[in-house]
């Protein structure tokens, strides 16, 4: 099986399964006040210190939740709540078109049931927020409650400059939030050197556990809870502490983290020569997304593991399948919204025609990855590709 | 070591950790359409079914979440958004004193934000809710949102009779959420056969993981989501499906259902062993929540692991840190208000005096339990209780 979708889920790392494996044979509820408790509470707060340091935050803004859906929607939600009790004004979102769903549908719901309003930034063709659209987007910044753009886009891998956005959102008052799901691991992620006031990221992207994430925020951001209860997480995030998933997640980041530099240049190379070795095999195919040199001021303007194409004339969903049947695993776009026959709305926000959209295929490397998967893809794609044209046609 | 506090956290069974580390193995995300998404999807709705037969519910009246903590937010906050939007007249919200935190500071979070009014139920003695006192708050039902009386006390262990209490909910129009973390596994839960229209349940409680729950919710309930993006789960909880913890849920539900009678039998014998031989080595102990041998018309009236006793004169905090230098390990109350010093909510919404409140154990036993704790906590506790005293004396 060549699996070419870690961009969906990685395979959990052997050393994070064997420190999980560790912490499920002890017992106690990280909030009992006895001797098991106190050490369920330690091993999760030397995890919170291992985050930190993996993400350049400090140990306090590190808040574990559910996931990175969840921490998406604490952000979007919680800022937008806290921010309108403070001021009555603030009622606008500032969000970018090609966020994940769990920042878009938050947004959605808040325009719908909260007396919200969503204005929606403008993108450049490869995806990317500029300063300048931001700066537009937000005016005096006076009726905005949040800002919320991602570090790097989960289908088509673009990277934004999110330190010279948050520098924008900052000089008018603003928050800002990022989702850096796709970006910890692959690109250098920095809390306190980007300025953003929250961040998202997840385990299961980095060799975790799935069901375990973080919030990053700031101290002095403030924050209405999603999930009441126990007082959990500064008040923010109650529920009992996944103590051995928190575990893994630390483990996760601080080895994924240490090791980027390495496995980016491996990844990015490998990468390089799948997209080139398709356009070969397929002249007409087209890549989608920032070229594969795109460079920002710190590092790579594209994720490294993100190949993302499109096969003008066939389905994403048609090749998909066919690729499956020989043993090839990809997805059209987000596993998030696999199954849902629309196009993309990523592809869609950057102007993308509805069959450039329609026709697209991410194919996403990890730690796992080698030659080998290259090549098993370079066999098929051309006949693939010709078969799904000629169902198409059929229709 | 002598643990008990079963009640907070419970160790993870053997055959759970091993299901877990089974799909740990697999790479894939439950959303994606290649046979790697396929088998991880198959994967959840095998344990869907499990536990959908463990709990007596249908499959599709199963909703994974993050924990108990978070069916608990879902079900409050998402069943009145849900019936407030289809008549502006629901906005109360009836509630037992009792509650966890989790559904307490969810409905005071509506109640100070969103417009509801909350309705607290009067309790028996025992902290029972009887269905007269529900139907005595609902009124006509018409301007109830929803009610939430859990199935049995996490600190003192009183159970109620919910199956007649959501008949009296039905009755008006009211839809019933029951919190059954504590009771899933101790005594017979049946979805369907209780009537209710929303149930909590989690797996660290049982044997499972932490950072895994359960909301069942009935097919025709309408329930705002709290966590918006992919639409997993009927589109009522978003966010990738943590398949391992699901699978090890799944396991911890059915190995412990099955189990239940029997181990039900073996702790509430050894629980009434615990208290008598308290109450013989301190005499003016009280116990308190319901009589050891109450019995419903569903089976008994008291959790069979639960022991909630108080110590007249000596601070629960106090007491728990003596023992827990002893090496025997219990709470005060619930492990999620631990190390806030103030009097249980519990004991202080059944009447209890604020002396009574405030010196307050809770033993809880659970699968590990052995007649060696027992008599463990008995050779200490009526120096420890005396030093405690002496303690509080002396301030």
């Amino acid at each position: 099986m060549t699996y070419l979708d870690h961009a969906a889920t990685t395979p959990v790392l052997p050393e994070v399964l064997a420190a999980m494996t560790e912490q499920w044979a002890r017992v106690g509820n990280a909030s009992s006040l006895h001797a098991s408790g106190r050490a369920a509470r330690r091993a999760a707060e030397q995890s919170r210190e291992r985050l930190a340091e993996a993400l350049g935050a400090r140990p306090s803004e590190v808040l574990f939740t559910g996931g990175g859906t969840e921490s998406d929607n604490l952000a979007v939600k919680g800022l937008f709540w806290a921010r309108r009790e403070a001021d009555s004004r603030r009622r606008r979102l500032v969000v970018s078109p090609a966020e994940h769903h769990a920042v878009l549908d938050s947004a959605e719901w808040l325009a719908k049931h909260e007396g919200a309003e969503v204005t929606w930034l403008h993108l450049e063709p490869t995806g990317r927020v500029t300063p300048e659209a931001l700066a537009d987007a937000l005016g005096d910044g006076s009726d905005v409650a949040v800002a919320s753009v991602m570090w790097a886009n989960n289908e088509i891998g673009t990277v934004s400059d999110v330190a010279a956005l948050a520098d924008v959102a900052h000089a008018v008052g603003v928050p800002l939030h990022t989702d850096a799901v796709q970006a910890v691991g692959q690109v250098q992620v920095g809390f306190a050197a980007s300025g953003v006031d929250a961040l998202t990221m997840t385990g299961h992207k980095l060799g975790g556990p799935m069901g375990a994430g973080v919030l990053l925020l700031r101290r002095d951001a403030e924050c209405t809870p999603l999930l009441h209860g126990g007082g959990q997480e500064r008040d923010v995030r109650s529920g009992t502490l996944d103590v051995p998933a928190i575990v893994g997640l630390a483990t996760a980041a601080a080895t994924t983290v240490a090791a980027r530099a390495e496995r980016a240049a491996r990844l990015s190379a490998l990468r390089d020569r799948l997209v080139a070795g398709v356009l070969e095999q397929v002249p007409d195919a087209q890549l989608n997304g920032a070229p594969l040199d795109d460079v920002l001021a710190g590092g790579p303007g594209r994720l490294p593991g993100n190949a993302h194409l499109s096969f003008p004339g066939a389905e994403g969903d048609a090749l998909l399948m066919l690729l499956d049947a020989r043993g090839i695993e990809c997805s059209t776009g987000s596993a998030c919204s696999a199954g849902v026959a629309r196009p993309s709305h990523v592809l869609t926000a950057v102007g993308a025609e509805a069959d450039r959209a329609r026709s697209s295929l991410r194919f996403s490397l990890g730690s796992t990855s080698t030659d080998a998967d290259v090549d098993a893809l370079l066999a098929v794609i051309a006949p693939v590709v010709e078969r799904a044209r000629r169902a198409g046609r059929g229709r």
